[in-house]
């Protein structure tokens, strides 16, 4: 049984930018809705986490983009989990278009949370999870621990506002992606598109937390991000294109 | 032969808030969408009237809510065209969840863009739209011109970025209504629901444009804000809780 299964979307007007193409963020969001519901086929969704006072916390997720997919195409989201340690999951993803061709790959490390210590839980403790790990490695080098931005420049900041947080009342995992995707001009995005997005997430944002987005480009078409809060760093990100 | 039609949604987690509740923006992205779909199956759709070199462009847009679907819901949308004049066409909507109970109602004027000249077209030159006119009124109140706001406070003040601008170019008309929302607190929202939500457009933003909110409560609950650029106005918008 290789345990892999796959969903099917279409990427809607609401997806695209101005070149018709799935931004980075929808994109991310059609990937988490994936793992979302993947985890529910498996009994283990948030749903079954929250009767526990238990959650998944994304932790790390590598996107690499071959090909971005248009307004009202259809796009098949293959996903597995590889493996399940004692302290995090790692979920990969395989992006196929309509001619059956990979457009994108993915990778994810996820934490298992309890609500009530704030703290990671042993996934020793989670009863049959193991049984879905299968093993098999995704087509793209996992999300690695990004280091600090050094010398970064200032590129954006401003409040965390209504529209960002989501039902933990945090902001929105997505959210963070489509910040620094807005980091880069039209202009950039007509002439280069990402091969990949990878990102750290490390501390919680709430509502009207100042967000502070710093940035370099450590070679020429290599980005690193910090989105900082007060002294924290809240995730770290890096931009290939 | 009414000529009403409806269409089918349901709500996803990235349309709700931190109340599992959809937001405004995100309820006004479906009615939009409905409104495309509608178009097309009416035969005057944005891909038609592309080919024509002419547009619909959004004039005035007014969302009633009785009830805020949540997280899974499943609505109707109910749309029809009430009439054509020369100059603008009025559509209406009317949103129903799965008891059948009316939950909302919208209604929506359009302009009939010429996109070579940059001006309104007369709608006596688009053969055959006229028969989908049915002079049913919508349920609430049409969509009014809102004067100006005199004494406003700055609310926010940022520039339009990459993820803001749609494939026409410019922001995104539902952008302007997250921007708006974004003007209140959780607690805010906590407390009160948006029961009219009214906007007219003025005047397109574009990529790197600075966007300035100033708003002000004129009674109790009944809020006017305006979007400026420069010494233009974007739009205009009433919001009454």
């Amino acid at each position: 049984m290789s345990l892999r299964k796959s969903y099917s979307f279409q990427i809607h007007p609401q997806d695209v930018d101005f070149q018709f193409r799935v931004t980075i963020a929808a994109f991310a969001n059609i990937l988490l809705t994936t793992a979302q519901l993947n985890a529910d086929d498996n009994g283990f969704g948030l749903r079954r986490l929250n009767e526990m006072e238990c959650s998944w916390v994304l932790s790390r997720f590598a996107i690499e983009m071959k090909r971005f997919p248009e307004q009202y195409e259809k796009i098949s989201v293959e996903t597995w989990v590889e493996e399940v340690g004692r302290a995090n999951t790692t979920r990969n993803f395989c992006i196929r278009d309509e001619q059956n061709e990979i457009i994108a790959n993915a990778s994810s490390l996820w934490v298992f949370f309890d609500m009530q210590t704030r703290r990671a839980k042993d996934l020793i403790t989670l009863d049959g999870i193991h049984e879905f790990a299968n093993g098999e490695p995704g087509l793209i080098e996992k999300p690695i621990r990004l280091g600090p931005v050094e010398n970064g420049v200032d590129y954006d900041g401003f409040k965390v506002k209504y529209s960002d947080i989501d039902i933990n009342g945090h902001v929105n995992s997505v959210r963070y992606i489509q910040w620094i995707s807005d980091c880069f001009s039209l202009d950039c995005y007509r002439k280069c598109a990402v091969s990949r997005f990878e990102i750290n997430y490390m501390n919680e944002m709430m509502f009207d937390d100042f967000v502070e987005i710093v940035g370099q480009e450590l070679i020429k078409g290599d980005y690193r991000f910090e989105i900082r809060k007060d002294d924290k760093v809240a995730c770290r990100v890096r931009v290939l294109f």
